[in-house]
């Protein structure tokens, strides 16, 4: 018998298995552990008393909830906290998971994604408790303080890597669940503290519909139709804020996209998370939501998708451009950058030449009809949407 | 005005220019130089005498020519030498350029790619003489002498860390074109010596054709519309040897493929060979054979050639498997190797996807009229050949 | 105002801290952390429960106590967890700090520092326990199995790549000292387990003593006049067994060697370690055992021990010799190994040369005046000892 | 029998050889060469054509020789070239060898270490002939320009790496010895150029001599003695310019020094050196001029040279500081840096310590007698000379 080494990567380091090479075939993964790791540690009990000290003397907190509480399963425990605490909960910059349920009243939408305007969105706050997430993750440059005077902050997180490069703060290691778990005990109720003031309802939307559509009105329009179980994979950064509008993220592991913002990392993801779907019977739906350039990173893991008949929906809006670095350029300043324009690409015919069923679509009527049925589909399906040129500030204000 | 620096790599490393960023649009880089270094090299003339010496007294000597000959503009010379010798000259394994006349008489084909073939294909010969080529790259280990007994070698390279790490022989370092030209004048015309035995002749193809065809008479079919002066790319490892027989390279600057076999490489270099061609007005077509694995790799690059319409025809070899992998399989008799088949990809579908003319042709006919259309096309084609499946040995005995 | 950065490096990674440049001559840096950071973290609860199960379960445990014990300050949890157990305590191999006192009944020396003599040392035990250490640290390569049949392994370390690397057990992440204080509550006191044989005492010496003296004899002489919270640093591989017995580690924070066996640390080492004595006005002496060919590595260590007066003594076993790589090299089977003799270094010398006392001393008597006066001097002192050449097995079998 | 593979590091790269076990006492590594590749490379033709056309047309070149020239053989060429130029020769900043006669009327001293003013002094010439060198070493950064308006810059190099990143200039890759003898041939006798004014005589010493001796004190009276074909190696840059002047470099392979200026290296350089001269028989004596602090670097160097008995003088420099850091200091207007003296190092006593000769020399017949003791003496001695302490502009204007 010959034996090949499978190298699994636990979060603590890899563990080296042996599979027979007559197995080679079924190689029966789950069944070959031979030893095992911790996945996770527990906070320092004396650092945690010192946090929930600093948190219960705080006049006005601010949460900021990172991927890591999703991760860890700590999403119910989220949300006690925040209640405990009545305090706003912000999405961390850039996250690549949702851990807070984006229609909670006291959810006030993601911290801008650089440092002066960051620093100004916290100002009026005593306390800054950011929980699994790097301090912080920025885009652009933009000048101004971490923090406002008279902000302190608390990082919690599992990697000792962002402890130590935090650029402010105070800083402790654990698992995002049993620290939050930790702390609700520490931590009571605050009933005289007012909770902030929910975040305004979605403007309408225009009629007739722009022609082409706008993104925002293709997500309005898929919305109607969203499964209850569905999960969004996202990889269109200039269109994120209207996403988040229409799709909010409301149940845990149902929100997927990239760590910071290299490009072409969800495509394979989202097949990724497909099969893992599929493998666990789970019966959710993967909706990925795409550029068309971003589509292009990794396109050829549309045909691991068809090939296995995952059931996966591509929404790719098509702007023949790409708009994130144009809107890069007008914050920099820099005008006249080559070749952010990307026109003649027909998604639909490289998503059947990879065997995915492609479809195009250019009103509401025929964006619900063709997600309609690609809900019921064997099989992945692509929806091209062609949609309207806009260029918005990189970072709101 | 502000500026960008933008790297250039000259043979002997970079050279930095500031190129005013009001000029971004059309950065003239050729008038852009601000210093020059040396592109080559010559040798040691006390070296270049004592292998002079060794080869003058050689009494059957092997020329093993590599691709730093066509890259110095040798070729000619490399002739020259050759017919001095009367001496047969081996293609080196797995260059990446050819440098001698696929159709003239002494010229005996590729050396094998394979420690022990390699060393039993030298066997006769008392001096093996490899020009601008690495002694050796393999490719599968098969076991057996670097050289056999009594054959001693000379390299001749311009690249240092390939002379210092050659298996066995003497190396010295020199421009592939100054050293042979030098040898040329050191080294008399032997007349007493015998040439080789000229290769075969291509065996007869069948009649009627396979069904699907065979890689070898789709080869055939349209080496009877080959342009003069076209230009050969190469990524379809399994179907190499036929494509020799039948589109042998004549001419420099014809031929180009991977150094080594690291897959990927020649689809978009195909795109950058072509862009030069449109650059410079050469009018040379460009011809990439291609598998329908290989095609995948970086198959965006098509859009590059669509977008900039170049004179490029893909010939994309469609078995629905990844046979030179299966071949590997064989040789090391590692039966059930996963993932090597490739089904239901429509190569014809995703060249549309990206802007380029797709065609499919199943017979020799179609494939000729397919062909003939693409060479007088306004942009890429991509024609698309369902080929037998066939496994053949992976290094020739 | 000009400043630098300086960075310092807590466990869990690096604070940046500004230093004004006018404050060079002092800069405070004890005053000047700007953010804190956890330097520890807790066991997984439902992990530790798992594991004290599985202590609870075995029969006939063995401890093995590493360098993390002793520095998580975990030094009496860890005597008490032993006691509650009755089990053998081994010290980890090569292990560069010692956690448990050497003179305990239940102490058992160190684990073989080879794989296959350290799995027949746990031979008869059904669970190994690793607290803060390796699994493990080898020396040598000695065939054998890593554990043998019937006997589990679990490891308690703080550091996720010790965990991850380990070749066998289970593995639990977390600070020993907090993890060791919760195991205490898990695992009840065992009154029915034998208590382990406690090992034999010293032999008797020879008498007359040997001329040159051995090193076991000179150890001996020496701890007659041992201070009580003296501090060791041992870098003499070839005789640390006999240190063992006659300088057993008795106290916490006492005993400091290189991990694995690097030569050349312990020199700068012994200077650091009697620094922060001074510096924190201790009072502790700072021994350092080391021989003639370790003293050499950092030797101009000694010139910041001598201009800072430090209390530190330096014990130099002089054999003239590489003792330790001529027992691996018997070991090895691999006689004539060059340059393991090393005559003619005059250790007493190149101490005076960077300011330090040095002394030569041949007799019990004359080493215990020299090491009385050093105890006493303002400043460090080096006593030479020419000592027996002796050749022991590499690995005690 | 049992082999170990060696490698040898020629200049294009390694070759490997086994060396049998049996052996291991007398590895005749000189015999054992089992492949041989090429040490030097010649110029392009087309490319030296070019250089020497420029060559001819300058009004006025300056030539400024580093280290390749002497490491190659090309110190008689590097003559010769001078005189049919009849232009000033410089020494190339920091090289670590001598090419050109330090008494010949054509040499110009070494060219400043820092851009600005290196710039500076090639002002007038309208062409700088870089042989062998990099363009340029620096050690400060002094602004300035590269070159002065109206000089342009030829560089030969053998080294692609150094072509690649000359700052300014045009490069040619090749040996230096063969490129000088074809330049020879190229470029005629030019007899209507004026010869460079000679530099001028040392100024005259004080009478009495300073107590402590001033380092050109120190080296002028060795220099009386100095043997005709004595090998210098330095390591005291804060002194090394009065060294040039009194132990100018006049013949080939009889200079060395580190390249640029990492201290640490010429002590262990002095050991191979004077190694190399014992096997080889040639009877040369090294002195190896060394501050007091570059002594301690690799200070167990001095070890190996006792045991092999070499002839090798080590003339250390005791101004009991970092003197060259200070400068720089100075440069640099950083005040108080702190850990720049080194007061309380007995050289003498630590050249015993590894089994050398020490002696310490205060006046100038103390350090002749001394000096005349150590070039008769059976093996190293290390003559240790208190200097004044002097602070010197660290780049002379």
């Amino acid at each position: 018998m010959r034996a090949y080494a499978i190298a699994l990567q636990p979060p603590a380091g890899p563990v080296y298995v042996s599979i027979p090479l007559d197995d080679w075939d079924q190689p029966a993964l789950g069944e070959a552990v031979v030893r095992s790791v911790s996945s996770r540690y527990a906070p320092d009990p004396d650092r945690l008393a010192e946090f929930a000290k600093r948190i219960r003397e705080s006049k006005r907190p601010a949460l900021v909830y990172g991927q890591e509480i999703d991760r860890s399963g700590g999403w119910e425990a989220g949300i006690q906290l925040a209640e405990q605490l009545r305090a706003p909960v912000f999405l961390a910059p850039l996250a690549e998971r949702t851990s807070f349920p984006q229609n909670h009243p006291q959810f006030q939408g993601m911290l801008p994604m650089a440092k002066g305007p960051l620093g100004q969105r916290l100002r009026g706050f005593d306390l800054a408790i950011v929980v699994g997430a790097q301090v912080f993750r920025y885009y652009p440059y933009i000048a101004g303080e971490y923090l406002p005077h008279g902000t302190e902050l608390l990082q919690i997180t599992s990697d000792p890597s962002d402890a130590g490069a935090a650029a402010v703060g105070d800083s402790l290691l654990g698992d995002a669940k049993l620290t939050i778990e930790s702390l609700i005990q520490l931590v009571p109720l605050n009933t005289d503290r007012s909770l902030p003031t929910p975040l305004p309802a979605n403007a309408p939307l225009p009629s007739p519909p722009n022609n082409p559509l706008t993104a925002n009105e293709a997500f309005a329009a898929l919305s109607e139709l969203r499964p209850d179980n569905a999960i969004v994979v996202q990889e269109t950064p200039s269109n994120s804020g209207d996403l988040l509008n229409w799709w909010p993220t409301v149940a845990p592991a149902s929100y997927f996209t990239f760590a910071s913002g290299g490009l072409g990392w969800n495509g394979p993801a989202a097949v990724g998370i497909a099969l893992a779907q599929k493998k666990s019977g789970s019966g959710r739906a993967v909706i990925a939501f795409i550029g068309d350039g971003s589509f292009q990173y990794s396109v050829q893991s549309l045909y691991t998708a068809a090939q296995h008949r995952l059931r996966l929906i591509y929404i790719v809006l098509c702007n023949d451009e790409y708009a994130i670095l144009k809107e890069f350029a007008i914050l920099e300043n820099t005008p006249k950058v080559p070749a952010l324009d990307v026109p003649g690409l027909d998604v639909v015919s490289t998503a059947k030449g990879f065997g995915c069923i492609g479809v195009q679509a250019q009103t509401t009527e025929g964006l619900k009809k063709a997600f309609a049925a690609a809900l019921k589909a064997d099989g992945p399906t692509v929806i091209a949407i062609p949609i309207k040129r806009e260029l918005r500030p990189l970072v709101a204000s």
